[in-house]
């Protein structure tokens, strides 16, 4: 069940456990947060794009009352790892894992529309450096395998009128993503900031936008990690440590 | 020198004092932000549009070690108001005020070009309820005389290449004035989240954007006003109550 590299990490969740690589590819603050920030209604169809290890389906598993929740991912190895996630956490049925590329529009049709998509993309433009890391790590951070306008193309394909995208990135590619977004008629609704602390500017930004939304942009109240040097309430609830 | 309506209030810098309303038109935490967050460089020309009681040119002629500021109003009764407070400070030559429309691009054209344009615009669109106010407050509030595309247009005619442009608006907003940046080649490089304390929403956005600026938008960290139920340091320091 487990792999010689791997290591399985209890999500603070319904006991669910979570493999992961001991190096390189491991879950991230961020997609924690997105997973927690993404409101899906019961019963809602989600797909989550850039899955990675399946972190944010778990955690949408765990934490909604969702009809099933399938997470793309381009990475042959990942995927296979976060089935045995699934498996390990008697998921199998509500928590799917496919094999497959954003930019592959036939796949993304024959999908059908979701309730709502998560995606925790590629951070950096591809002409950033980015030599120091393996291939793996590149392909997850790095916009080489899709852009953000790739990542927004397979987000409209897939949703709903109406339906909703949650997206975390970083706070300065802020004006790319709004534009992005507006391209493709997808309305931005709801903005969070993510402060390390309280004095500190924001590192993360989370994002819902709705599939032809009215205009009305929602500014929420900042999450900080720390407040007063302590984890801040929030995150403690987050991961589970109340 | 004073009308029946008026009062004269201090503003804290340089013992410069403002002539207002006693009742209406009066300037507003959003103009004091403004003008502090406007970052002149020695010697700079700039130009205040949408300028009310000329606050934000005050502000600016007492902080900054600037040429001259004008400032540019549709509504003379204003106009006049604001030329009053420039001789009362003796600020004559340095702090000019302009009655016209930023509509008139001819006008525009007329004035030159400057290395920095500050605006503090009407906030809200035009089909929002505006019923309530009188007719000044009603301009000056509301996208009637001048809509976010005029304002940012205009910018565009004043401002050199490489020129800034500094706004405060509401943070709904921010998808809009992102998108109209952009549509005129003014790219946003840096942008202050205003909070009525920590753990709220913000309520005012600050955004400097460079004429033709590269990509890379920084996000500041925050401005509260109170923190722990008192000022912030920031905020009593911005108003001269150090």
């Amino acid at each position: 069940m487990l792999l010689n590299n791997e290591t399985i990490d209890n999500l603070g969740i319904k006991d669910y456990r979570i493999i992961q690589k001991k190096e390189g590819f491991r879950f991230g603050v961020d997609a924690v947060l997105l997973g927690n920030f993404a409101e899906i209604k019961k019963g809602d169809k989600v797909i989550d794009l850039c899955s990675g290890t399946g972190i944010v389906p778990f955690i949408i598993a765990g934490k909604r009352d969702i009809e099933k929740v399938i997470g793309l991912e381009i990475q042959e190895e990942l995927v296979e790892m976060a089935r045995r996630s699934s498996s390990l956490n008697s998921l199998n049925g509500k928590v799917e894992f496919i094999k497959g590329d954003l930019k592959n529009l036939k796949l993304l049709e024959e999908m059908g529309k979701f309730n709502a998509v998560t995606v925790n993309p590629p951070y950096k433009e591809a002409d950033s450096s980015l030599l120091s890391l393996n291939e793996k790590e590149r392909i997850a951070r790095f916009e080489i395998e899709c852009s953000l306008d790739d990542v927004i193309k397979a987000c409209k394909i897939l949703l709903k009128d109406n339906g909703k995208l949650f997206m975390v990135h970083r706070p300065e590619r802020m004006a790319d993503i709004f534009e992005t977004l507006r391209k493709y008629k997808i309305e931005p609704k709801r903005v969070r900031f993510v402060h390390p602390d309280i004095h500190k500017a924001p590192n993360i930004i989370l994002i819902e936008a709705q599939n032809y939304g009215g205009k009305f942009l929602k500014i929420l109240p900042p999450l900080y990690v720390y407040e007063n040097g302590e984890y801040s309430k929030e995150i403690n609830k987050i991961y589970g440590r109340e």
